[in-house]
């Protein structure tokens, strides 16, 4: 049986003063400050064992990775509806996501992209009656956990700077396919990825796309089909351009965020969650791509 | 000598039954309610004779024909500055603009596609004390018209439904090419766009392009050198995607917009404008284009 | 236990008769000659099952299906050398292909689209002593099955018509990522991609794939994790710009031909290949898709 | 009275010392062969003078510019027929010349890009019963000089060289716009584009275009019509994606080759050329856009 308290220690020990640990996102102010040597994993197992080390419990910003769970959400509201409004292939482009949505008449590529998490934040615009109080409570509720908050400072961060998001609204707007206010669904797009967790409260949040859409407090909140779905989406979209790399590298679905996070799970089996706040280049956390890489390598725990 | 009269009255009667006329903008709702069937040309020569036809002294929305006065004000401003902030290339392409604007850096391709002209808004906004005031001054000044002014229907209309153009102002917003608010900057363009103008009024506002910088009222507002540019921006980039066709059957320097209007000039011999409010497919006006081209054909004037 | 015998055999009844099949390729004058109303699936599980309805033993063209087995013979030659001259990210792009390739700088996004395995083909031109011959026994050995044979006809048939494909070889030579003449990659990549296999011969040759790089016949042809990284490929590049799309219906990595086969595989469990020649306009076998969408819904067997 | 023989003679004085010369061409082996410091200047002008200074009867390759003369005599064949092959509208994308001809469908943007001169070429390969020496002689005839010959060293060079021509070419054939061998067009084509020129002969074979179709030997070869068209294409597309800046710079319809060749002209007035091999970033002669840049502003003659 394989022993993952080691496992995840060592590979902890092995990365934590590696010289090269990337860049801390800097478009956004608030995240700019970040400690580059902050470092954690938590890996909540199925079997009910939990294993962590390092920064584990210190909260930071979940920016992008919020994309799934607002997905989640949206998924439970509109079931395949919403794929008439996003579709769902990896979009593979560094350079040009505007681009792609202007060719493509205003259907993102896929939901874990910008301009497609935000036709997802108007579908929650439109279905909760409070969105971000009630997104927030979802969240709690899935990861069991009634302390996550947004972090507001963050949140007013991003709307102050985010002009391509505000771009990416106006142009789907152009294009019907945005139904609310370009300001109220960049108003809750903006809070929805200024939600702060820890590695512990995010592998937690994710337990119901590794348990048939059960979360870990045994709730159904998603059906075992559009959880699998999900996990597809993960695997083929969760990293930007670098998803074919994650998916040729670790083999697991997963999403990252600029704040530095990754979670990553094998459905049924576990959810691991790293945070190191340097990027790569192609913004996703540096150190925490090689922990993955290194836990599938030596646990030899992919889907493929 | 040409007898000029005879040959406008020629191409009007020509044209002015012709079924197919093309499709009025819709995008703008106020524009979509111009009457199809309205149809004027006026021709200012420069020897001091004018010569008019049709509907040729009734105000129209003149749009994006405003971009080359906007342009003209900005480079009396700046000189040759404005290039760091907008290139001088042809875009050549229908259908991404943004896609252009991304891939470049946000750098426009040119002043006269949205982007471009939304950068020299933000300049005349900063450069104006009373942007909107002063611009209308500007305009009233160059074409010796004090009635001249903008339809606030128009600006509204286009303010309230202008996602894409929004979009263009966010994206250059984050590639830090606008100094203003976006929403200072887009108030100044739409009110500029809603410019109304006849066919008369624009002639008159153009002869400084054909006169070495001097309007009509013998006051120099830019260098000839200057003007001489502003002729060729208008022939390579005056037409959206049709800029070669339009060089390629007219041959003189000119600029459309999606009110209908057309206005082009011979440099030291005369300028001329249409307005009939059908578009073609590519966006310009569809009979004007038609009344421009038999116009040079007949005459034989042209740059080449 | 799941009886897959009876599922197949539903699926296979529900689909014959279906109205809408899909066209046939015409692109390749030999291909177009097909009978849409041909259709055969065939599983094999690692348990030694097998199960089979329909034309599962006709042979047809397996046309990009040669792909997979290529690149797997490429990666035992170069490991991971060969990730130098071509990428493992999903195109997503249905409509400009040799775009990408042009923006990249002549290197491929992945080693499915027709560029990778142009790549792919020019590595193994170098290292096979006779490529076309060696190819062939490679494929035999993996499949356990010495019958296996080009159909010379069909690729003299997309040598004479393959235009697009001569024009990403001249692509790639111009970017120094082509160390053999075009033409004699070209007549290679040609051969490859006209083998002519049953159901029940894909199936056994893609066995490999789902028993860590161990052929049917207990040979080790790749390493465990080469196996691996194939699989992860097949996941988020195998089916054009609906890979996204097979990755979320679907949940198995797999590869489709224009010929009307696909094969899929659960690793540890089984590998499953259907051919029906009709494609949807995406290229994948139309039936094809639906029957292997039905397999993973109805059994409850996918990676995710 | 502007006097020409002191203007030429002080720009190529200001020049010939430039430190910054550019680079002269090296993807063309025999080309790379160049010395950097040649510089030749030659002026026709349509009263009969002409005027030359430095290089100007040295014999270079033209390259690009060839590909006006190939256009005027496809045209003279053809008439407007050439139109529903190839659009007129410039291109002004630097970097992805393939990707605009697979977005549009096989029509290339203009006829002074390489495919679009690669459709031109296949004209003439059906039009002409020898083409290599057909269109030879066709220049020979316009230019007055019997001498102009092919350097076949420079053609053979191309063709073992030009693989993203044969790119374009098997991409036109992939679209069904290429009627004759990919093979045999190429052959005509990079023997077009070896022709050798010196300044001289080079001012003499334009000569029809500033005098409306009538070459200087007074033989008419194109209409009126066709030399006033051919110049607006020049103006809209002869410098790639420099074309604007051309025109804005110095408001002449010309073209540029790589082989360090400028030609440009004022219609009924003069033409000039220029021949300095080092080429700016945009494969155009630096030096040579700049002689012609101070030949206009001292002399004040342009199209504007």
């Amino acid at each position: 049986m394989l022993d993952f308290n080691t496992i995840i220690n060592n590979i902890h020990n092995n990365l934590k003063d590696n010289v090269v640990k990337g860049v801390v996102a800097s478009y956004i102010p608030e995240l700019s400050k970040q400690d580059v040597n902050q470092f954690g994993i938590y890996m909540q197992h199925m079997d009910g064992r939990s294993f962590m080390v390092g920064d584990a419990e210190v909260p930071f910003s979940i920016q992008s990775i919020s994309k799934v769970l607002s997905l989640s959400k949206a998924i439970a509201f509109e079931n395949n509806d919403i794929w008439k409004r996003v579709d769902v292939e990896p979009s593979g482009n560094p350079f040009n996501h505007l681009s792609l949505l202007e060719l493509e008449n205003g259907i993102p590529r896929n939901p874990l992209i910008n301009a497609g998490a935000i036709v997802v934040a108007d579908i929650l615009c439109s279905k909760f009656e409070n969105p971000k109080a009630d997104f927030l409570q979802f969240v709690r509720d899935i990861a069991n956990d009634q302390t996550i908050d947004y972090n507001y400072k963050v949140a007013e961060s991003e709307r102050k700077t985010g002009y391509n998001n505000y771009a990416a609204a106006n142009l789907l707007k152009s294009f019907n396919n945005l139904n609310n206010n370009v300001e109220d669904v960049m108003d809750f797009y903006f809070h929805q990825c200024a939600l702060e967790m820890t590695c512990s409260q995010l592998a937690k949040a994710f337990y119901l796309f590794a348990n048939k859409g059960k979360c870990i407090n045994n709730k159904q909140h998603i059906s075992s089909s559009q959880a699998k779905r999900i996990n597809a989406i993960m695997l083929t979209c969760g990293f930007y351009d670098e998803s074919g790399e994650f998916a040729f590298e670790v083999g697991l679905p997963g999403k990252s965020g600029v704040g530095g996070g990754i979670v990553a799970l094998l459905p049924n089996h576990f959810i691991i969650s790293t945070w190191c706040p340097g990027l790569n280049v192609k913004g996703n956390s540096l150190i925490g791509m090689q922990a993955l890489e290194q836990f599938t390598t030596q646990t030899n725990l992919s889907i493929f």
